[in-house]
């Protein structure tokens, strides 16, 4: 693999979750000693993906997990036989991939932004790929 | 800043509303100089996002709101005492980043393309981050 | 055009309809002899998008394009006169342009994910764009 890019293991401990993976995120940049650019974040999972929102109330988190369920519920009529369908459909709706600006050597979030790791057909052992790219 | 990262200012007038802000794009992309590579634009807020859609007719945008409101009401039962969680989760769906290919100087979109900032939680002032990446 | 950016023709068959196109991303990457980096997808259009998941089974797809037909109605009260605002819903839904990282000239992809061409409002012969960033 290239210096610039990382992989990190992540367990999932519940059926649908948001974790943040801030910290994450800030330990590729300063591996990769780059402070001015952009860091590509990639989830390589279909029931699994990425969003950006608030880290003040865990409220918030959990209000768009439940809205997702309204919406899209787990046990719906769904043609794919590993009854999962509602996972793959919020990974598609959230993403699966978030690019990051990188200034100064931290990454241009705002004050209440944090970068969450979305399970939604867990839990499970994942896996998370950042790649740095350097632009002055 | 690096020389190639701009800010911008952004008021909304409403508490729902797209704003077109494809100039802004196309400004960062010639003040940055850099003809060929990709424009990262990226929204530091929870409660607003981004979204690339039709800029013809202006009906498109409003039935995309009023869409995402139908699925998403304002006042359903959510845990979040803001009682903004309708702004949080349609942020997630949207996405607050975007990136934009940039060709002979200019960002390559589609005939009816316009990049929108999204206000789910206005009206407020909201920033706007653009970092340019060359690649030829 | 840079010799590192690569347009496409699609010409899709159905009302709506998932397309497999991972083979084109792998082209690009090919031609562009770049090994180290990340492909930014384009898709130029308002009613078509793209999105990357579950390539093992065709029922997930189906299942995608169905859910989102449920929730948002091809024939549902809209305003916009050309009756497919269902299509720019979904478009500004799944979005219109993914990231994917390149690690020793191939796409960092999970086992099961492809990249897909979304069709909300086909037939129609649609473009692509896929611009290649080298970052070793």
């Amino acid at each position: 693999m290239s210096k610039n890019l990382f992989k990190f293991d992540i367990k999932t401990e519940k059926a649908q979750q948001m974790i943040d993976i801030t910290h994450l995120l800030r330990q590729a940049i300063e591996q990769s000693e780059i402070r001015e650019g952009i860091a590509v974040v990639y989830c390589p999972h279909t029931t699994a993906g990425l969003t950006i929102n608030e880290n003040g109330d865990p409220d918030v988190v959990r209000d768009i997990i439940e809205a997702l369920n309204r919406v899209f519920p787990v046990n719906a009529s769904y043609r794919h036989f590993e009854g999962n369908s509602h996972a793959h459909i919020k990974s598609s709706l959230v993403g699966v991939e978030k690019n990051i600006i990188i200034s100064e050597g931290k990454p241009v979030l705002g004050t209440w932004q944090s970068l969450y790791f979305c399970e939604f057909d867990g839990p499970r052992r994942r896996n998370l790929f950042i790649k740095i790219i350097e632009m002055k």
